[in-house]
């Protein structure tokens, strides 16, 4: 039976609450990790979970800003290729793989997902999500880093207004969503809508490639062999400490190449962190929503829990999904492809 | 006889200090002007200068971050085309122009160019300059804006260590250049690059295409109609307020699009107003460039007297120039093209 739980929203998944050992391979493909604490709470966490985590040789490198310099980090990301794991989940994002897209084996990455080993990630993640949908079509899942998503906690939480603090927890929805995955049961995902920029419709868009992450990194792909050509898909978006000119001015970019115009529905993610100037007079996301909306056929879809949040989906970059649209209420259905 | 002068550059130049009446028109196409006593200040330097300014009717006009909506705008540009004006300046850079792209009649903006008009801006109208050059091979000049370029001033300046103030003044290279470019009379511009990243090389390259200006600007062009296919270019950059990792990630996106290696030669101009954090460790716009030049054959220059700075030359975008290198020191020249 198909178990729906309503949260703020729902993950759709075939079997209840089932937990299995599984191997999880933890490597560093772009950032430092500077929150050594919140590394350690993470695989632990995993740990405790049940899960066998291996942690490469070079995951807590650091040169520069970056977890390795770029021999360092694209030997990471061959290690984690050929862990044989259940799941490769990177440490952290940051900004670092742009600049060793052209050095990876993408072959040999397409190998280990079609062996079994699920690519996990997010923000900077994006870049190498795309270059493998553009160079071999495979399959990867935008979720949670280590540090962010199973690192929480640490020092008590002090804003428990009763004052026993509690320690955070990692997001029960993002958990059970990461469960599903390493299950091989999560079937798809539903969330409402903003009531202000959901339309008053009903559709069924079936077979479209879901796909997208992180707005910067995919427009900095925009002209460069590592964008894929993506027809009639399902484009879903988010980033963080981006003011919304540059969101606009990104999805401009996508718009005058052709890309927008070809998908069959925009979704916006949690666009989080950014802060408004007196001198925007009005021009927030909202209007970029709408100015969007003038400009293009296909229907903008908000508020998909998605982004550099606690509270998030797992979706599957690259597979083929069906989206239901019901009013507010919109699900992304992945069935049993991935 | 060539005129050189050297301040911290050189700019060449024909004749000696001649001035004659010009017609400027001054228009908005970008940002909302905020400083109306910069934008009052720069019209009567102009006027001061001896020139007939004259005012586009909605060089004032706000609507949300930008002077006016994008229909205001697009009719700003076209008056300033159809203007017969010597110069068509714009009030101030921001952002704006990418949004209005697919609205702009380039055919008319090149018959204004043909026949006489120069268009000049900085920064946001880097879209502009290349969406020109992309659709008409018009050269249109990277120059000052009316309000930072001409518009300084006011209270006068505390700095002065002897404790009488004095009003700053525009930038006297940027106004000889300025007139130059009026007169007809410019002919290049020289500077001395940063000592620790000059080549001990000489070199004269031929007949290269100008282009380029603002980064961001360029790189969110990529993938589109507007950007220019410009093969043998000296490409020049600069930024304001951007991150070396953007400033990389951009440099990236250009480098995997295959625009860096159909370059004769990389120009750095001023990277100005950003700040580097903790967790850099030593990554900063330095090791970008140097990460650069281990990327691509074509000569990386750097400290062209170009970008968000007082003291800047004209550059036009879209002529063939020569650059002549010898050690740190370098010129861009365009004899008697423009």
């Amino acid at each position: 039976m198909a178990k729906v739980s309503r949260k703020p929203l729902w993950h759709i998944s075939l079997l209840d609450n089932a937990t299995v050992k599984k191997h999880i391979y933890i490597y560093s493909p772009s950032g430092a990790v500077r929150d050594k604490a919140a590394f350690k709470r993470g695989v632990k966490r995993l740990q405790t979970l049940g899960h066998e985590v291996e942690v490469d040789p070079d995951a807590l490198a650091s040169h520069m800003r970056f977890a390795g310099d770029d021999a360092t980090r694209l030997a990471a990301i061959h290690r984690a290729a050929a862990s044989g794991a259940d799941v490769a989940m990177i440490s952290r994002g940051g900004y670092g793989l742009s600049r060793i897209l052209g050095g990876i084996q993408y072959k040999a990455v397409a190998k280990a997902i079609a062996r079994g080993t699920q690519f996990v990630g997010i923000s900077d993640f994006t870049a190498f999500q795309q270059a493998v949908l553009a160079k071999t079509g495979s399959i990867t899942w935008a979720g949670p880093a280590l540090c962010e998503g199973f690192g929480v906690g640490g020092k008590p939480d002090q804003v428990d207004g009763h004052g026993h603090g509690e320690t955070p927890q990692p997001d029960e929805i993002m958990e059970d969503c990461f469960n599903d995955l390493l299950l091989g049961q999560g079937e798809g995902a539903g969330w409402r809508q903003h009531r202000d920029t959901a339309a008053n419709a009903n559709y069924h868009l079936k077979g479209a490639t879901l796909w997208g992450g992180n707005l910067a990194m995919l427009a900095s792909l925009l002209g460069t062999p590592y964008f894929p050509e993506i027809k009639g898909g399902v484009l879903f978006l988010e980033d963080v400490g981006e003011h919304p000119y540059r969101v606009e001015r990104w999805l401009t970019q996508l718009l005058h190449a052709g890309v927008l115009a070809r998908q069959k529905a925009i979704v916006f993610g949690q666009f989080t962190e950014f802060k408004l100037n007196p001198h925007d007079k009005g021009f927030n996301l909202s209007t970029v929503q709408q100015w969007l909306k003038s400009q293009i056929k296909a229907p903008v879809l908000t508020n998909l829990p998605y982004g550099h949040v606690a509270t998030k989906v797992l979706l599957p970059v690259g597979a083929h999904v069906d989206l239901v649209v019901e009013g507010r209420d919109a699900l992304i259905l992945w069935g049993h492809e991935v």
